[in-house]
């Protein structure tokens, strides 16, 4: 099984910026311990990150048949994007919506997401610790059976 | 470490109540993986469900000096109930919001949290399988270091 | 066939609660007329009556398998319930939405239902007179054929 | 006792149109139904039928005098006409408003009544039932001693 | 002359709960304070605090006939509940709005008060010395030629 | 110069029609008051009243080249209708806004025009005698230099 | 009879200030004419005008037993000043309200009338011409039976 | 193949209304240049031009077995009219929304269409030369394989 | 301690104006009544009343220094005046906001307090006795200990 | 005359993306389409398709001078891009704004448009046919006198 | 050249004041600073506060024939006076709009302003270091060859 | 001290673009006039602009630690972009938010800006003369002591 954890725009600053809000993991101590998880639960894990919207786009074009889900991050983009949500309608793959910070305990511009109602999940508030829980919540959904 | 597993109205029906939204599971189910899981992370899980708001306000202050922390699927109150949002502030217990269904993806009235603002964060549409998450996560928090 | 009429807050008070707008009927007197009337259609008729909104939610669960459908006045918790909209839902009974007075005709926040999406249809504005038109209502609905 | 029932824009269709939504029976059915439920409870009732607006406000001015009461499904006017609000109100006649589908479980702009704050009452949902109800309703609410 | 001093949700938590925002004073401090107001001014005062809607409701209702008002303190529920607002409504018994806080200073979903428009008056941000101030504003309501 | 004088629904009920609102004086009244003045200001009169929005539209198409200008009392059509508006910037005839009630100081939906945008000026709330006053008005704009 | 004639900011400018929306007139060529009409109908008519609103305020109250009616052109102030209304509610005198543009034709914020729903009608968008006819439609208020 | 191409109110006066916003053509020209267009593409094609909403609403459901599709230019209803809507809902015929000016630039009123909705396609902005264009566009509708 | 009472626009017509809302007592009377209560709680009080917002701006400036809090009736101000609250935020003199009736039970635009964020608390309804009630709660508020 | 035909995100999925909606052209079959009837009439036709706003901006600019007009399918852009707006505004090219789907019969977030206020016209809802349709319609409004 | 800086309410008390928001600097301070400034770039300068929105249109009016241009901070009636706006408007000198804080980074109320649309230009968040940038600025734009 | 100029989209297309609005000097023009203000100020200034919104994040992440600020012309981004707030907020370098035109006097969703909030300053509506004035504002700000 192979999962894209795919991370959009200001992430690459993680660990610089605003620590009271975003922890001081970086993005490559997370993928890290991405990666380790992915050992133990059996999911070969690749990372992304980039600020461009429409380079989301394109990777999550791409990950058709290369991947069988995404958790995404899409960070600012997540309130504005309807490119994103058409993406991920386009694709059949299931996408998990993640984010650092509990983004309904922040400003009113953060509480609405153009992707969630695409999206087969929601995980907020955890910190860099959602990065793994995003795992193998998505994991769990790709293999219901076990 | 003791975590509080709070549910509120309509769950008891889990099982029966529209099974394409809720999944199959019943809430004995659910309570059974629950501890389950709680045995594997050496977490005392405590298992509650009301359909009275009132209720659910009096065992949040009833957690006080009993449980480390609660995971809360305040169902329906979750989307009007200030006095469960005061009931959370006034305690000193991470609180963390759970979901069946991932609420973005349905009716708007569903969009809204009135009690996101004050949990740690939110688990949403993962179905049954969100609850062991949701205490791996809580979990987590308490013991950061870990 | 057996009906249950439901009644929410302060619908005790009849007769002596503002009789300009509600009328000068007990529920008593409603019930009354109500069995009266399920005499002449053949149904069995259950009054109840509470100011909680989690004793309504109980009752409505309490009804599957007891009752063949409901007359519901919620009263003030039409406006902002959610619980109640899926308790509805949860069931399988049919639900008749019923109103003293004309809602539409009152206060802004009384015309808004949280539980009409659910319901079969709504009665509203024909005071105590409206409780024998439900439950004919109601009753022609579950036998179509009659 | 004579009871205009006065019919709104495409409910001459009825029967053929959106039968899951309306139903299969005509308005000729309906006609011929609620004439014999007006011999039953000694009701004259008249029937009226128009696509126009305009035709709609003359037929209630018209009624004046010659009819105790009306039972209005103004169809798709219900939901922006001030002109046939101000009709009903500068007539002295009671109006019942009536819906065959419930139209608070349909569009959002089917939600809200330009004439219910001028109507003694509401009836939405029953279908073609809707019109013997309403007719009983109507007489009940002129003969209230009866 | 006798005053019911009603207590909504979380005020049983009064003294531990947030005290920068809420004061150090306990429900039961408030209490003897209330009892000694009352005595200075000739009021038999009774304290009642619950966490359930339903509950105060009942006790609105219940306190018809044995106490010549109340000062209600409805917490959390005065931004949504119109059953309390209809349960003071169908009552005869003059009410008077008091909170520690001041709510307008506060989070938005505090400005509304579902019941300031059925009540007499209102007091607000005064901390604990907001009873005995609300049970001689409400005394004097009831004396006024005094 | 010759003006049309253009009435919309309900307004033939005048002088019946709740005469607290709109007075006592009928539609043939008013006529007959307009005439009288347009004598004394050299302004030949028309009087038209329908109840159908098409017949108002179809009555400002046809004044172009008949008459100088119009007076549009357009009833309950001025809030909604822009067929109306359309109709008025489609010709090159100078309208003028009147209602004999002051529709700012009633409810809501009747506080915004579709057509004073396209109008030369606003006269309301002054009953039968707005319509002279708006005769005088109109010539007067007509004839700027008398 | 007397009539007070109060204008407000920046009608002081008239004749000077942007011609095409306000006309040549002057402040005092509008008097004048005012005056002149005054005369044709017996009424003794008082200019006064000021940019403040409290003196506006003032000038309201201080009309009381020294004039029969008030043609209030409120200016800017009428789309913000519950002063201005609580004034006209406060005094006995009725209040006719004046634009010289028709404020309906131009910026949003100016369609909103804080004034009108207290005053006994509005006249807009006839210029200096408005003037007279504003004194002639609340002299014909003051003497109906004229 | 029958094509009807219906239109609202005003659409009489084209030629001679505002022709810097709907051109120089008039109807019959514009009736002329669809019936070659027609020929060209064997549709016949016929005119129809109402300012009555009922008549457009009745032409509608006339056309049912007599046309195969309908080009409907709906003037100032497009915006308001759910009886429209209803209608066109209620037919099974394939309805095109057509207008001559590009609605979207102009007032925000203009902006929300009640029938696109329910219509199959769009085509705005081209003025007169849009009728041919629309023509087309249903014909390649109704016969894709073409 | 010294308390100025501040009073706004229309507060001088007290007694005069709409008894039924704002009671028969003048402001005279009310100043008597407040200077009497400021005897018996040893608090010095002065009174001040203007019709101008600038007014009360400048009174809450100048009251820096000389008086130890201020009684607040900012009257139709309360609702829009900016100035008013960043005067009092400016100042760091606690400041309580005064109303004779209870706004909240007036019309929409009384419902939202521009001043109540940055003032201590709130009391209104009380008509008259409202006065000497603040007075005792602001010194109340100053004297913590007493 | 040279016409660019520019789409935005995700539009390169085409044929395969939920062909309910979009139909099972691919982008390639279009531009071979679009280039058949280019032919057709004498338009010479380039393709150019980017899921980067920043890139469909860049193209905007750059057809300055290269081509005579441009059909714009900005697909999920269309609805938040005033970037893309202003490059329209500053380029003299006239834009034709297409969409494959009918935009006003889907989600709200798809009903406003952000260019089509600097666009000439819009044509939705044909699907693959809507580009040579697009085409033409455009070439026409360049060559008007053909 | 002359340059008149007009300050609004409550900026007297400028060094006083919220130092935090406002900066250290007098209204003295900033006037010497102004002057300085004014003597380098051949600008005279004069200075005008007042608490009063009345005196500040009254001050624009009186600005005409006597100053080039206005620098002018309005302070709190910048988000409300529609006078203000008037008063610019109906003047044909330049204003230059000032604001010591980011007033976008404050309340919401703050955020919009009722007078930009009348002015060249807006400057704000510079604390007292605008005014000298608001001098040079509005020079530059009175003297553009420069 | 080095600052950086940011350039949003079609900022390229300066003095081509609607020069009405934007003026006649190119954005090269612009960054001749910064150089040499620069020199005036001691600032070594960088010129940048970009039509890619990520490009622009990118600009801002890669800014820290070789500039010592930002004045930022974010175009049409301004009024959409959290993902450039989000930039602004993670790095720790002041940016001086700058517009040509004053935005405030034009479109609707030209008022809002997305990045104010987190910005030092506005300065809007100097055109070309904008940029040097934002260089001495932000480097004063950045030399306060200067």
């Amino acid at each position: 099984m192979k999962i894209l954890v795919l991370n959009g725009p200001n992430l690459n600053l993680l660990g610089q910026r605003e620590p009271e809000i975003y922890g001081a993991a970086t993005l490559a101590d997370i993928e890290a311990e991405c990666v380790k998880t992915g050992r133990e639960i059996s999911v070969e894990v690749q990372f992304l990150q980039s600020n461009h919207e429409g380079a989301l786009v394109d990777a999550i074009q791409d990950a058709v048949g290369r991947f069988d889900g995404i958790v995404l991050n899409a960070g600012a983009y997540t309130h504005s994007s309807i490119a994103l949500r058409d993406a991920i309608s386009a694709t059949a793959l299931p996408v998990l919506e993640l984010h650092l910070s509990n983004t309904h305990a922040r400003e009113t511009f953060r509480h609405r997401s153009m992707i969630a109602g695409v999206c087969i999940g929601v995980i907020a508030g955890f910190g860099a610790a959602g990065y793994p829980l995003a795992l193998r919540a998505l994991a769990g959904h790709l293999r219901p059976g076990t």
